[in-house]
């Protein structure tokens, strides 16, 4: 549980606010290449850390993320021409370029000097991963990019998606690092029944690390502190000599990973876009060195998988809090879990239903909130830290964030933290 | 009227308010025994004096109403699956019995004592008279359930219905403990032009009570205060030597029944869902010693009399606020006063339209009003005395609540208060 | 820009606000005589400066405006039943004749005098120019109707329509007298380029003031102050000895013309409905002493021009913030500055997009705002006269409002402020 102040502190990331300033630190996805696909195209809303913003792609294929209200009279730049290398508004024809300089501002006399002292806020926009990124912080304090695997790999490698979910950031990477409740949320009911049943364990699997998994539940989780965020590691038992590790990743301030994964891996960020609204993002990448097949991203696409299915045309999930995520009951009590169809609606199910924001001081933790209780008290201290002048490491560590989620075998009477295993288990290839 | 602040203590029934306080000292019907009909069947989300919960039926069918969240970290248990005796939540798999105590937590070592410390908040239920009733308040000021006719006869003799109306509960009591409205309100065009013609009065009409109500508008109210509640007296001429009395009645804290009916009688309960929404409850039946009739059954469960026609799956009126209650102006100029269908509907467009909370500082209160003045004084002075360690009569004298609405004849010169006749009106045959 | 203090000023127009005080000495425009066509017909409701009131037409065709909640217990006398000279509630039968005097109150004896005391809240109604006016302030402040043209031609020489909007009043205000943004927001995409090609300047136009308009922008433009608000002079180049100018014209508190036209005057009403709602008056009439033709009032009714093209049965547009105005990105690339189809729409898009209430702390004025600023310290310094007990000349001048929008060329060496030129051009026919 946290204290109310705590709980307030965690989730509010606005201007002026601690953790706000914290987010502050960090490049943070925004959209897919493919929302801003054309030179001098439509221009697309974007909420993001609370302000309101809107990106257009000039002529040259820049994208410029820029004030959501034209610096003249609020007019709002959505509706804009996006014209010759800049986005002009409706109103009175003021043109901003990607930096938020006002280039034309016909409504003045020609030789008026007043254009040169409007500067729209604007933020740096990099593409990376087929995905558009931005830095809303201080200048001073800019960094180069995280440099994720799925960032590196061919395009052809890696699927990407994002969908909005309707509660705040913090309980979103909850889910993301609480690896427990796969076992329950996301099941089908064999499994579970598999659980609670030592006798049928493994039988029917052909996967030996499922075996080691489903023996004991929970596992023991231990989380260590890494210059790129949390290293989660479950312990199962293994044989007489060594144990089975799973490691699934925090990378600051809201990226998680599963430990998961055969032929590919998947990792999630989870961008605050208001306090009470989030973006949900699904990276799919390939790890064993090909493309991810034709047939598997037409599947990721239709909503398989963490990926879910939305709107037509937007990011909103189908399966939301306002139709019960079409959960259906008869399923719910002979096949699945929930009753709900995907990951991630399971997922919003849970923790769209804590309510906006988490009431934390109601909670009551166990030895599965290990992972939690770690990156909360991470966010947490450094976020005071900022306050008290202190800048984030793992903002400043772009090459830690090379690593990606794995298992491995430790023996039992080594230290798993200094362990070469576990360096090479999360070492990513790329 | 009531002062600004009288109106808000007469209104807010939260968990920490003082009438809060006054409705835990009561049983509550919450739900249809049919809302919840089958054991290990869908939870039900219901919302009670402002808390939000959940009901389900456990294997053995005794229902449980239960915390809306976990008390692990806030999962909506709405979602999570009515198992072997108990509600298990779809995340980690935590499972609470009826009782709210938790009965399994797979997420934590086998030998943990974690599970013995987690009692989720949860409310007795008792099934009586075809609905689900509960108790909020404290154990020790529990008391036996009141004992209404209308839960005493036979299944058959009584039909039961509910809706939902958006607008604080006291101005649903006041609705239905204000009798004179039904002249105006709830009345056909003729009739109404009949209570402004005193020639025509009672010519056209079979019923020689009603003769006695026509002739003088309005009635003299006198209102009476008993063990379970008030009894407001409404006197008539009637011949040289005796009055004609009509009685209806408000059982604390909610109930109503207005004075009418022939064959069977009505009564209503106003259950506050939260500040700002009501659960209006609809009582039929016979007091003929038969069961209701299969044809008349039919009828109410389409929505005739009282009983609101609902969205069929849900308890929302299809008449309502956001479609102006379907008014049909051509038919209020003709025929009925209101041109809205339905004696519910047309009470809902008189109180949804006073607001949410009706702002009682600017009323002006005449003749009429004085039921509405003794049920909100005693309503305000139960809250207060509970304050001051008084606990409510009403509460503990579940026999006293086995009255009727009725009508009778009592002498002019004799004190109707304590007149036989009047015992004998309101008594209940079952 | 103004400071937060001054916008909330500004805005805020409610009982008991400064602003609202100002309002509240002016005759308010805020129903068609066509919304409420018929003696004894359907109630209508109104809002207007926050108040809610209902509108209803009595049997010998006279207007009530009074208070929407009946006096007795705040009964909605929207759905109250419009009888014989007054609007009876359905509750309990009161009865209200147009000036808020309580006429009927058959729930009391027939000898009680308690209906005297009973007032409800009203405001008087004139009928003009086809549209329902309401003055709402201090009886003793109330002057006679202001002297509009266009209530003044026969009636088949104007055109009125209304509309709502999505946000508050002064921000419209301002687009209508902003008359720049005609060239961009309003303006088709040839015109537009023209405006960056001196060279292309007329060629295609036969309209020579057209000529002149373009040949340089912006406009210098000038504020006037008079008895009943602003003239708002924009000076462009003429010839040698003389320039051409075009009056726009603000009338206290909330009207506006652009100084176009041709054939025929257009003007405008932003009436506050509360504090984030504007009633958007369009009033069109024919100043070359002919009615309008059939053809051209038909085109108007079906949304041309100024007028919005609104939900039928409703005042409410059918292109709205709700559906982006139904944006053309396409359209707006090739054909059109906006995309947006209506005049009307195409100011919805930026005055709404503003949000409810602009935040004005954030602007960056220039040359063109001078008629904004001017109309913003009439607006902030006459409310806060009323404050300091100084009456609004342009309340008590109602012939000074015989003015309409032109345009006229004056001597460069003139004072254009007193020139007979200005007074000719500005001179109402009617």
């Amino acid at each position: 549980m946290l204290s109310a102040l705590d709980n307030e502190r965690l989730a509010r990331i606005g201007p002026g606010t601690e953790m706000g300033a914290l987010m502050r630190r960090y490049w943070i996805p925004f959209l897919l290449t493919e929302d801003v696909p054309d030179a001098d195209g439509d221009p697309v809303r974007v909420t993001l850390l609370g302000e309101r913003l809107v990106a257009f792609r000039n002529s040259v294929g820049q994208v410029g993320l820029v004030d959501r209200l034209c610096a003249h009279r609020n007019a709002d730049l959505f509706f804009g021409r996006n014209e010759e290398n800049g986005l002009r508004c409706t109103y009175h024809g003021w043109k901003y370029d990607i930096d938020g300089k006002c280039t034309d501002m016909p409504s003045e006399a020609s030789d008026s000097s007043f254009r040169d002292k409007i500067q729209l806020r604007a933020y740096p926009v990099r593409e990376r991963g087929g995905v558009l990124w931005t830095y809303m912080g201080p200048k001073e304090h800019m960094q180069p990019m995280p440099e994720f695997e799925w960032t590196r790999v061919p395009d052809d490698h890696r699927y990407v998606s994002w969908n909005f979910q309707e509660n705040n950031y913090a309980q979103a990477i909850e889910g993301g690092i609480d690896t427990v409740h796969s076992v329950y949320l996301h099941s089908a009911m064999d499994s579970h029944r598999r659980l609670n049943d030592w006798q049928n364990e493994g039988k029917d699997s052909g996967d030996v690390t499922k075996m080691y998994r489903t023996r004991e539940n929970p596992p023991k989780l231990k989380a260590l502190e890494t210059d790129f965020g949390l290293i989660i590691g479950g312990r199962y038992p293994g044989d007489e000599t060594q144990d089975y590790w799973r490691f699934n990743l925090f990378w600051m301030p809201f990226y998680t990973a599963p430990p998961g994964g055969g032929e590919g891996k998947m990792m999630h960020a989870f961008v605050p876009v208001d306090d009470v609204t989030t973006a949900r993002w699904c990276f799919t990448w390939s790890t064993n060195g090909k493309p991810l097949s034709r047939r598997h991203v037409a599947d990721l696409r239709k909503g398989q998988g963490v990926h879910a299915q939305t709107i037509p045309g937007t990011h909103w999930p189908v399966r939301n809090m306002r139709n019960d995520y079409l959960i259906d009951r008869e399923e719910q009590r002979h096949l699945t879990f929930t009753g709900i169809k995907g990951t991630g609606e399971q997922d919003f199910s849970v923790q769209e239903g804590m309510g906006k924001v988490s009431d934390r001081t109601r909670e009551h933790l166990g030895v599965t909130d290990i992972g939690i209780i770690a990156m909360r008290r991470m966010l947490l201290h450094s976020a005071a830290a900022i306050r008290e002048g202190a800048e984030p490491t793992s903002a400043r560590s772009p090459d830690a964030y090379r690593v990606r989620p794995g298992q491995t075998m430790i023996p039992t009477d080594a230290d798993w933290t200094t362990h070469e295993n576990l360096q090479e288990a999360i070492a990513a290839t790329y």
